[in-house]
């Protein structure tokens, strides 16, 4: 008997009552659904998504990222390890584009939260960015929600800091937090510009042992750079934090600064505002990540596209007039 | 007799020649067609475009920004007239995103800058942003390729640096450079956060009489500040210098690090590396505008988006499912 290609699904009552009842396996059914790249899949995940939306939203999403060897797991496992304690409900949803190329390993191994992972109040779901790191952005919002139907109140969005990942990750969440090591130099190399300037919070973590000099060094370089920079639309300066994951140091004063930036968020009418915002972003970026992708969906205009993007690059065709061709060659389809 | 609501055009070879033989009126009309929303136009000044195209890239091109009252006008003249007498000629390309609101004042007034306005070297041209900001970028980059066709070798692109168009501007230029004031404080409160990240200098203006002792700490701050900050792909640090218009102190030196950037830049690839990725990001930035541009040409379209954008934004339609029924519109138009 043939293998069939097309994965089993179930009625949208399936996901929707399994996620509303807290069911884990449902769960990552349904996040497995949203990362499908199936239109029928696409579809079935819509109309579950539509139905969960009322549901959703009473959790914070708070964004991390830094450039691997910076204690991303262990900052995590830490914060984490405390937020279930205080009978939090954690997910953490991580992001990995570099999955593709090395067949899923940074990002998307469990082991590397041991404590989490065996954690009845956390669950942790690794997302490969694959190819198309457009379509990343929703798949994950996705996910937020379906986690938030299923009754998490504290989300985790983790990225490696080095991609593009980060901007819009730093769409779908409420407070962006950046770790990063004492002694200014080479780490920087692996950040990428503009994602300090996204940055709720610059955390420098390892600030134990011989670091913890540096570290604390550090905190008051940045905390002074920082000030010269514009505060975000909504007035908040960046603090900066040091943190040992190992040591557990620090990790109360995390919590407490994120805390206190939802409340006055809250006040100032900020963190609804930023929300609705995101939300319709979030439509709108749908609409034209399909127009897109149905246009170089046909091997004629990708391999046009290729062409024209040669030419264009050589300095002997204008943009302009390889973009109107395209869009020609389309109508003529 | 009624007036002719199309405005005169000509054939493609009046603007090709008009353009190549360095006329200024021709040059101006170029402009204006590229600016024009009627497809008849785009469509010939896309022909024009892509025979200038190999007559254009022998330039440097700087983006210049900075909230009102920072000094711009007085800084371009100053920097502006240096090199008109050094003997080359100057194209200054100024964005106004609130012309549309203002009726055209701050950057779209030639009065403002007496001395390059009456300088046979100089050209000076005003670009409201008007409605869609999103088509600027792309008349301004046509306007950069007529002007550098019509013999400019130096493009100078001016935005107020409190909007989004700075990011685009970044898209289309060698050089960024961000005009500053010292004492920071207030002025920080106009600009844009990321803009910062995206200059490759800084220059404090207005440091003269009693404001040169602030500038000069100013300097040292943001020198350090910048340095805690990860360094540009191209491995540049932006370096931060001091400028007096008004007593033309610091113009020599401002020129200088741009060309000492354009050799740097020119000797490791980067410099023509990054103008072919604008040119292929351009071409794809096109399509998407225009792929957009028709999809909310409808009425209907633009009728449902308004009233699915306030559901969303009410939690109570799910932004994916609302982007669907959006596109099956569309399908069914």
């Amino acid at each position: 008997m043939p293998i069939s290609r097309k994965p089993k699904r179930f009625p949208p009552d399936y996901y929707i009552e399994g996620i509303l009842n807290h069911d884990r396996v449902v769960l990552s059914q349904s996040i497995t659904l949203a990362e499908s790249h199936l239109p029928s899949d696409q579809e079935l995940s819509s109309l579950v998504l539509d139905k969960l939306i009322p549901h959703s939203g009473n959790s914070i999403r708070v964004g991390i990222t830094g450039v691997p060897g910076v204690g991303k797991s262990t900052f995590i496992e830490a914060l984490g390890t405390k937020l279930t304690e205080e009978g939090k409900r954690l997910a953490v949803l991580a992001i990995d584009p570099s999955s593709q190329r090395s067949g899923g390993s940074i990002l998307g191994d469990k082991t590397r939260m041991v404590a989490l992972a065996h954690n009845p109040s956390a669950y942790i779901r690794p997302s490969a960015a694959g190819r198309a790191l457009g379509g990343v952005g929703f798949k994950t919002r996705e996910a937020i929600i379906f986690c938030e139907a299923a009754g998490f109140d504290v989300i985790f969005v983790e990225t490696v800091g080095v991609g593009q990942s980060e901007t819009m990750v730093h769409g779908m969440v409420d407070f962006f937090l950046l770790l990063m090591l004492a002694g200014a130099g080479d780490e920087l190399q692996g950040i990428k510009k503009g994602i300090m300037e996204m940055a709720d919070t610059i955390v420098i973590n390892k600030a134990d042992g011989d670091n913890e000099k540096k570290a604390k060094k550090a905190k008051v370089e940045y905390q002074n750079a920082l000030h010269l920079f514009p505060p975000a639309e909504n007035g908040w300066y960046p603090k900066v934090l040091t943190s040992s994951s190992l040591q557990k140091n620090g990790i109360d004063e995390v919590w407490k600064l994120i805390e206190s930036y939802k409340s006055e968020m809250t006040q100032n009418g900020f963190f609804i505002k930023n929300r609705q915002d995101q939300n319709a972003n979030w439509m709108f970026d749908a609409v034209k990540f399909h127009l897109e992708q149905r246009f170089y969906s046909y091997d004629f205009i990708k391999k046009a596209a290729t062409e024209l993007k040669r030419e264009v690059e050589a300095g002997v065709k204008a943009p302009t007039r390889a973009a109107l061709e395209l869009l020609r060659l389309y109508d003529n389809k």
